[in-house]
C-alpha cells in the first residue's frame, strides 16, 4: 500500500513535491534535533488522489492518518478528546511552492465539550479553553462545512450590544459558554446535526477542507500570477498545538534571518508575550521587537538566534520562522525561505557569496525575475505615497509612477508637453493613433482594456507608467472632465498613478528615479556570465532603443515600422498611397514617406552602436491608417481632393471582417511591393549613412512579417534585393545584409523547412502565433478568458506564458526543421512573451538564439536566461 | 549531358511526365507504326530549368535541339530555308495533363523570303505560301516577339478597305506580298533589326515562347481550375508540317473513336478537304462528317479507322485525334484521349468493362468525379437554353438551373413560395439571417461575394443553383427593382439562372430533373465495391438529409445546429436566451427551444433510418443572432420589453474585433453551458422517439465544435453526459452515444493525443482549420488571393482542396497521435473539403474512416474514394 502520510520524523526534507515546503522544513527541523512539535503531513499524492476520485478521501489514506495520529499522540503523552491532557492539533495546508494566506487553515483542532474542560484545566484559565473553543467552532463551520459565517459574527454583535461591550476581549468565559451554545443551536438548525463532537471526524473533515482550498478561486488566481501548476496539489500538515498564550512566560512571534525589505544582515522580527499567532497579525497590541526577548527570556532567545543562524546555513538561504514559546519553552512553527523586496533579494543574493555560503550561480537562481521590475522605473517616495489614499483603482498594467495634470486627448497631451506641462492621457482606451500623446504624457489611465490592451502593451513597450481597466471613471470627453465616486476633475487638477498597483491618486505625489545600486550590476554580471541566450529588445523609437542599450540589450530583436507611420508628419503621406489608385500615384507618396523613414533607421542605427537591428516591414491592415466616421472622412477627402462618396468608398472596400486575418503582413507587399521596395531604400539608405560615419559597419536585418507560404518570402525577397543591391551600387558601398521572417502563423511552423531556405533568420511572434494557434484573438478573449479560468480550462494566461505544448510545438518544429535545412539559421521569439521568465526558459531550452522583449524587461530577460543555462547547461 | 531532346522514334511513350501527353502519344504512334510526321519532343525538364536558369535556354539544350533538328532533316530530306524542298515545322506544347487553348503553338516555322519561294513552288499555289508567311510573320511577331498584333491588323484592314475587299480571302499573292513587306517594315522599325530569317534563330525564339506561355495568365488559371501543378512544366514538340491544302486530294480533320456527347461507338468526326487546321475551326466553310472520306479517299478512310480503332485499343480509352491527307496520304498528327461530357464518360466507362478492355477498378479511375455534379441537378432543357441569350454573367457558384419570379428578401420569398409562386433570390449579398428565404426560392443570384461566400457555400450545401458576384446587377432594395444593362426588371419579371456558367437570363427557360441513367447506378455500384472511405453527408434538415442518403449518403458527418436557430418561430426565443440576466431566464429561453429543436433531430433521425448522424452543438457567436441597425433593435427592444439603450448595450457587448476568433464554438458552453445540456437534451429524446418508433437504434454523436484545450471538451462533455444520462434514467431506456469534437483549431491537432483520449471521434473542421493554418479568413483573402494566383504564390484555392503540406500535416498529427492513444478513435473531414477529389484521396491515404460533404456531393467523393483505394490500396 502506497504511503501517503508520514510523521515529520519520517519525513524527507528534501522532498517538497511530496511534503510541500512546511512539511520538508517541518522535517528537517525535527531531524537537525530542533524543537518541534510533533505531528505528521499527509503528502501531496494524498490530494492529487483525492481529486483524481472525484473530491473523496480514499478509505486508506483516512486509515492512515488515524495511525499517524495514534504515534503522535503516544509520542505527546495526550488523547484526542481527553479531559485531563487534550491533545490538540493545527490542521495547515504546505503546497510545494509557498502560497501565503491563499489556502485554509484550522487551529485548535480536537477541543469539543469535553476536551475544552480539559483545556481550562490545564492552562488554569477558562475565558481562554472557552474562547478557544468558540474561535475554534465559528472557523470550523465556516471553513469545513461552509455554515454560519454571518450568523455568528451577529450573536457575537448582539451580545456585546446588549452588555455594552466594546471589544471581543471584554467577553467572560460565561458570555462565551453562552455564545457556544448558540453556536452548536444554530448549527444543528442549520446542518440537521450536532456539530462535530469526535476529534477524529473534525480532523478528517479539516483535512478535506484543506484539499478542497487547493481550488479556491483565490488560490487559483495566485497559482496563475506565479506560474504555479494546478496539478501539484497540496501537502496537509497536521501538527500539535503549543500555547503562546499561557501566561507571560509563553508567546509568540514571527522573525527573518535578514531585514526582508533592506537585506540587510541581522535577526529581524517581533513578538506578542501571552499571545497566540493571531494576536499579532490582529494588531490589537503592539508586538516588541525581536531583541527585546534577550532580557525576557534570555535562554530561549539564545536558542532562538542559535537555530535561525543553524537554518539560515543549513538553507543557505534567509528564513522566514513562526515560533512559539510555552511556558518558558521555545517551539519552532515553521521556517522557510522569506519573501523580499526586489532590493533585498539583490542584496541578500550578494551577500550570500561574499560570506561565502552560496555560488554566483546559486545567487543567479536566488532573485525572481519578475522583480527586477520593479527597480527599474521611478518610483514614488515611499512616505508621501504613505500619507496618500487612492481615489480609485485599475489594472497594474505596466511599472512605475507618475503624475501630471488630466489630459482627454492625444493632441492635448503632445501641445501641453511641448508647453512644458506634466501631464497623463485619460482615455476610455486607446488607440495606434494615439501614440504620440502617449509618448508625451507622463502616464496613461484607461478606462477599459486589460492586461494586454493596446494602453497596457505599449505603455509596458516605452517604460511609461500605465493603469488600465479604471473602471471606476466616468470620462466626459466633450466637457473633459472625470467624475471618480462624484468628485469632478478638471484638465486643471493633478492626478497621480501608481503602475505597479493600479492606484490612483488625486494631487501630486512626488516620485523619485530608479535606484540601480551596485548589487544590480553584481547580479547582472553573473547573469551575463551564465547565460546563453542573447537579449534584444523590441524597439521603435531611438530613445527606446538607447534605454534599451543601457539596460543591457545586445540589439534589436523587432523594430516595427508602423509606429513611424501614424506620426503626425507623415499619416497624410501614408494615406495618399493608400487612396492611390496607380502604382505611380502610390510611389509618389512612398517617396515623401522615405527620407522620414531613413531618419527613423538612422536613430535607431545610432543608438544601438553597430549591435544587429530587426527592422520589420509594415504589417498592420491599410485600414487601420483611415479614418472611419463620416465627419472626419469628410475631412481627408477636402485635403486629398476628392469626393466624399469616392473616399468613403475607399475606406469601405478596406473593411475586413477580421482583421487579424486579413490584408496585413507580407499579403501587403505581395500587393503592393513598392511598399517593401520604398522601406528597403530607406533601411539600406539609413545603413550606410550610419556605417559611413562611424566606426563600425552595420548589418541590416530586414524581416517580412506574416509568412505562411515560402514563395511570399521568395517573392517579396526578390523586390526587397533588388533595391538593397541597387542601393549599394548606386553609393558604391557595401554591406551584408540579412533577410529573414517572422514565424506567426502556423503554417510557417509546419512548413519551416520551405522557409528556412530563403531565411537568414527566424524571429518567432508569439503573439500572432498563439491566436492563430489557438483560434482566437487577444482583443476577444477577454470575453470569456475569465471562464476559462475560474473553471480551471487555462491556469495562465497564454499572451503572457508561452503555451509549450500547442504554441511551443511549433515552435520546436520551426527550430528543428528550419536548422536541418539551414544550420546558419539564426533564431529568436519577439512577442510580448520574451519578456516572460518561463518563456525564457522554454526558448533556451528549445535552442533558441536570443529573445527579445521590451527595454525594460531586458534585466529580467538576461537574469532569466541566465537562471535557464544553470539549470539546464547549453552544450 | 542530360538529354533534353529526343526524336519522336527515340521518346518512351508511356513517360507523360517527361515528355507531356502529346510528346508521348507522337512517340507511341512513331513506335506502332503509323504515318506519323517526324519531328523531337523538347522534355518537360528543360522547360524547369529554363524557369530554374531564370527563363534562360541552356546552350546545351540548344546544341541538342540543333542536333535533333539535323537528324529530322535527313529523315524528311528537306532542308531549313531551303529554295528547293524547305523544311518547315510546327512547334506546339504538349504538358502532361492537356491543357486545350492555354499555351502557344506557331506553324509554318522556317518559312522566310527564300523558302516561301520553294514553298510555292512545291505548291504551285502562291497565294498560299506568301499567305502562309504573313500568318507566320504575323504569329511569330505576337506570340515570340510581342509586337505588330494590332498595326498588321490594321494594315490588313486598310489594304483590304483600299481595293474593297470584304474578306481575307480575296487578297491575291500580290497583295499578302505587298503586306509582308509592310509587315517587316513595322517589325524593323519596332524592333531596330530585321524580322529573323534563320530558321534556326527562329525556332529557339518560338521554343522559348511556348515555354514562357507555360506561365501565362490564362494558362495559371486553368491549372488551378484543373489541379495541375504549376512545377509540372510543358514539353515542345518541333514537327514536320504537312499540308492538307495542297489540292482537292490534301485534306485535314478531327475525330473521335466515340461520340464525345454521348458516349456512342461510332468514329465521330469531321473533315474539309483542300484545308489546314485553322480553317476547319475558323468556320468559314462547313466541314463534312468523317465517314463522307470513305467515298472521297477509300483508301485513306480504311486506314483511319484502322489506325482509330488500333489508338483505342492500345490506349483503352476513346481518342480524340488530328490528321491530315496530304496529296492522298494519310498523317496522323497527334492523338489523345478525348475530353467528354459526363454522361459519355459514363457510357464510355461501362461499355469499355463490357467489351472486355478494361476492368471495373480501371473504369473507375477513367470519370472525372467532379464531372458527377453536372448530372445531379435540374438542367436548362438544351434546345431552350441554345435559343437564348444571357442577360448578365455572375460564378458559377452552385449548379444546376432554375427559373422564378424575383424576390428581393427572404420574407418575401419565403411568403410567394407559400403562396405557390416560384421566385429567385435576388440580393446584394446574403447573410444566415437569409436562411429560410433560400430555401423558399428556386435559385440564389447575388450581385457581392465569391465562389465561397455565404450563398455560395449555403447553395451548394442545399443543392441549389446559385450564381454569385453578379456586378452588372444594379439593385434598389427599396424599388424593388434590379436594372441590367440599363432595363428594368421587378418583382413581376421571370429571370432564369445556370449555376453551371454563371449566366442570367430574362423570362422562363425551362428545365428538366436530373438524369440519372442506368450506367451512373452501375459506376457508383462499382465505387462502393472498392472505396475503404466511407461518406457521409452535410445536412443540417429532414429534406437534405433524405437527399444525401439517396445519393448513397452513409451518415451525417455534420448537422449544424445554428441553422436551426435562425428560423423564424424561434429566433425570438434565441434572442430572449442572448439576453437573459441570470441563468433561470436562459434556460427558460432556451426551455422553449427544446421541443423544436428536439423535433429538427427526429427528423433527421428519421431520415437517416439508423445510420450515424453527428450533431454539432452551437458555434457561431452570439452577435450573429441579434440585429444590428438601430430600427431594428428598437423594434426588438419593444418585443423584448426592454430599454433600447439596454438592448443597444447588449448588441455593443457581443460585438468582436475578429469574430473568427471569439466567443464561440465550444466557449460559449463553457460560459452558458445550459446551451449545451439543452441541445444534449434533445438529441437524446429525439434518439429515444426515433429509436422507440422504429426497428433500429440510434446512436447519437454529439460534437464538441471549436475545442484547442482538452479540458474544454472536458468541461463541457461532463455536462452533456450528465443530461443524456438524465433523459435515458427519466425515460428507462437506454442507448449508446458517442461524443467528440472537431478538429479546426492548430492547437487542437498539436495535442490531439490528449484531446483523443477524450473524445470517440475526430471530424476535421477545415474551413476553419484552413483560416487559423494559414492566417486568414475565407471572407477576408479575396482581397489578396487574386494577387496570389497571378504572382504564382498559391496555385489553387486551399478553401477548396487542402493544403496538404500545412493543414494536411495537422491533420496528419492528430490521426495518428489520436489513435496512438486511442486506437478506436473514429476519424471523418466534414469541412467544405470533403467533397473535393483531391483532398478525399489525402483523406484516404492518411487513414480516416469517412469524408462527409454537401448532398450533392456525395456521388462524387463516392468516386473519389473508390479511385484513392484503387491508386493505393488500403490494407
Amino acid at each position: 500500500m502506497k504511503k501517503y502520510v508520514y510523521l515529520f520524523s519520517e519525513a524527507d526534507g528534501s522532498n517538497k513535491a511530496l511534503f510541500g515546503g512546511k512539511g520538508a522544513n517541518l522535517a528537517e527541523m525535527t531531524k537537525l534535533g530542533m524543537p518541534v512539535p510533533q505531528g505528521f503531513t499527509i503528502t501531496t499524492e494524498a490530494c492529487t488522489k483525492y481529486y483524481a476520485d472525484g473530491e473523496v478521501l480514499a478509505d486508506e489514506i483516512v486509515e492512515q492518518i488515524f495511525d499517524a495520529l495514534a504515534k503522535v499522540e503516544k509520542l505527546q503523552g495526550k488523547k484526542f478528546g481527553d479531559l485531563e491532557n487534550p491533545y490538540l492539533v493545527s490542521v495547515r495546508s504546505g503546497a510545494r511552492a509557498s502560497m501565503p494566506g491563499m489556502m485554509d487553515t484550522i487551529l485548535n483542532l480536537g477541543l469539543n465539550d469535553v476536551s475544552v474542560k480539559g483545556l481550562a484545566k490545564l492552562t488554569g484559565d477558562d475565558r481562554f479553553a472557552y474562547d478557544c473553543y468558540r474561535r475554534f467552532i465559528q472557523m470550523y463551520s465556516d471553513v469545513v462545512i461552509g455554515v454560519g459565517k454571518q450568523a455568528f459574527e451577529r450573536m457575537i454583535g448582539d451580545l456585546k450590544d446588549s452588555k455594552g461591550y466594546k471589544s471581543d476581549v471584554d467577553m467572560t468565559a460565561e458570555d462565551l459558554q453562552s455564545l457556544i451554545a448558540r453556536f452548536k443551536e444554530y448549527f444543528k438548525a442549520d446542518q440537521g446535526y450536532d456539530f462535530p463532537q469526535d476529534p477524529k471526524e473534525q480532523l478528517i473533515g479539516a483535512v478535506k477542507a484543506v484539499f478542497r482550498s487547493w481550488d479556491n478561486p483565490r488560490a487559483i488566481v495566485y497559482r496563475r500570477m506565479n506560474d504555479i501548476p494546478g496539478d501539484w496539489g497540496t501537502a496537509v500538515n497536521v501538527q500539535s498545538m503549543v500555547f503562546g498564550n499561557m501566561g507571560e512566560t509563553s508567546g509568540t512571534g514571527v522573525a527573518f534571518t535578514r531585514d526582508p525589505a533592506t537585506g540587510e544582515k541581522k535577526l529581524f522580527g517581533e513578538y506578542l508575550m501571552n499571545a497566540q499567532g493571531e494576536d499579532v497579525v490582529a494588531g490589537v497590541r503592539t508586538p516588541s521587537p525581536i531583541d527585546h526577548l534577550k532580557v525576557q527570556n534570555p535562554e530561549a532567545y539564545n536558542q532562538f538566534v542559535q537555530i535561525a543562524n543553524t537554518l539560515e546555513q543549513h538553507n543557505k538561504d534567509m528564513q522566514d520562522m513562526e515560533f512559539t514559546i510555552e511556558r518558558g519553552k521555545l517551539f519552532m512553527l515553521q521556517t522557510r525561505n522569506g519573501k523580499r523586496t526586489a532590493n533585498a533579494a539583490l542584496k541578500i543574493a550578494v551577500d550570500l557569496v561574499k560570506e561565502g555560503m552560496i555560488t554566483e550561480e546559486e545567487a543567479c537562481l536566488r532573485v525572481e525575475p519578475k522583480q527586477l521590475d520593479t527597480l527599474l522605473h521611478p518610483q514614488f517616495d515611499a512616505k508621501a505615497l504613505k500619507a496618500a489614499t487612492p481615489i480609485a483603482k485599475g489594472l497594474p498594467a505596466s511599472p512605475g509612477a507618475a503624475y501630471g495634470k488630466i489630459s482627454f486627448t492625444a493632441e492635448e497631451a503632445v501641445e501641453r508637453n511641448k508647453a512644458g506641462e506634466k501631464v497623463v492621457l485619460v482615455r476610455l482606451e486607446t488607440s495606434p493613433e494615439d501614440i504620440e500623446g502617449m509618448v508625451a504624457a507622463e502616464g496613461i489611465l484607461t478606462v477599459r482594456g486589460g492586461m494586454t490592451s493596446h494602453a497596457a502593451v505599449v505603455a509596458r513597450g516605452m517604460g511609461e507608467c500605465c493603469v488600465a481597466g479604471c473602471g471606476a471613471l466616468v470620462v466626459d470627453e466633450e466637457a473633459k472632465t472625470v467624475t471618480i465616486d462624484g468628485k469632478v476633475y478638471t484638465t486643471e487638477d493633478y492626478i497621480s498613478l501608481d503602475g505597479s498597483t493600479g492606484n490612483v491618486y488625486a494631487g501630486i505625489i512626488e516620485t523619485k528615479p530608479a535606484d540601480i545600486s551596485g548589487n544590480f550590476g553584481t547580479l547582472m554580471g553573473w547573469a551575463d556570465k551564465y547565460r546563453a541566450l542573447k537579449v534584444r529588445t523590441n524597439a521603435d523609437t531611438p530613445k527606446d532603443a538607447a534605454q534599451a542599450y543601457a539596460f543591457g540589450a545586445e540589439g534589436i530583436g523587432l523594430c516595427r515600422t508602423e509606429h513611424m507611420f501614424f506620426k503626425e508628419d507623415r499619416i497624410m503621406s501614408v494615406r495618399k498611397m493608400i487612396v492611390a489608385k496607380t502604382v505611380e500615384a502610390r510611389k509618389a507618396a512612398l517617396n515623401e514617406l522615405l527620407p522620414m523613414q531613413r531618419e527613423d533607421f538612422v536613430g535607431i542605427y545610432e543608438a544601438m552602436k553597430g549591435n544587429g537591428v530587426t527592422i520589420r516591414f509594415l504589417d498592420p491592415p491599410l485600414h487601420e491608417f483611415v479614418p472611419h466616421k463620416d465627419a472626419e472622412i469628410q475631412e481627408l477627402a477636402d485635403e486629398l481632393k476628392m469626393s466624399f462618396a469616392e473616399l468613403k468608398k475607399i475606406v469601405d472596400d478596406l473593411h475586413e471582417f477580421n482583421p487579424m486575418l486579413g490584408h496585413r503582413g507580407c499579403r501587403l507587399s505581395v500587393t503592393y511591393p513598392e511598399i517593401a521596395e520604398m522601406q528597403a531604400r530607406a533601411v539600406m539608405e539609413a545603413a550606410i549613412i550610419v556605417s559611413k560615419r562611424n566606426d563600425y559597419k552595420v548589418t541590416p536585418e530586414i524581416m517580412i512579417p506574416l509568412v505562411g507560404e515560402v514563395k511570399e518570402l521568395k517573392y517579396v525577397k526578390e523586390h526587397v534585393v533588388a533595391v538593397l543591391e541597387e542601393v549599394m551600387k548606386e553609393q558604391n558601398y557595401k554591406l551584408d545584409y540579412k533577410i529573414g521572417t517572422m514565424i506567426e502563423i502556423p503554417r510557417a511552423a509546419l512548413t519551416a523547412d520551405q522557409i528556412a531556405k530563403e531565411a537568414d533568420f527566424f524571429s518567432f511572434g508569439t503573439n500572432d502565433l498563439t491566436q492563430m494557434t489557438f483560434g482566437f484573438s487577444r482583443d476577444d478573449a477577454g470575453k470569456f478568458l475569465d471562464d476559462y479560468y475560474a473553471k480551471k480550462i487555462f491556469e495562465s494566461d497564454p499572451f503572457a506564458k508561452v503555451d509549450q505544448i500547442g504554441v511551443g510545438r511549433l515552435m520546436k518544429i520551426a527550430s528543428t526543421e528550419g536548422r536541418a535545412v539551414n544550420p546558419d539559421l539564426h533564431l529568436g521569439i519577439c512577442g510580448e512573451h520574451g519578456g516572460d521568465p518561463s518563456t525564457v526558459e522554454f526558448c533556451h531550452d528549445i535552442g533558441l538564439d536570443y529573445v527579445s522583449c521590451s527595454p525594460f524587461r531586458v534585466p529580467l530577460a538576461r537574469l532569466a536566461a541566465a537562471q535557464a543555462n544553470i539549470k539546464n547547461p547549453r552544450k
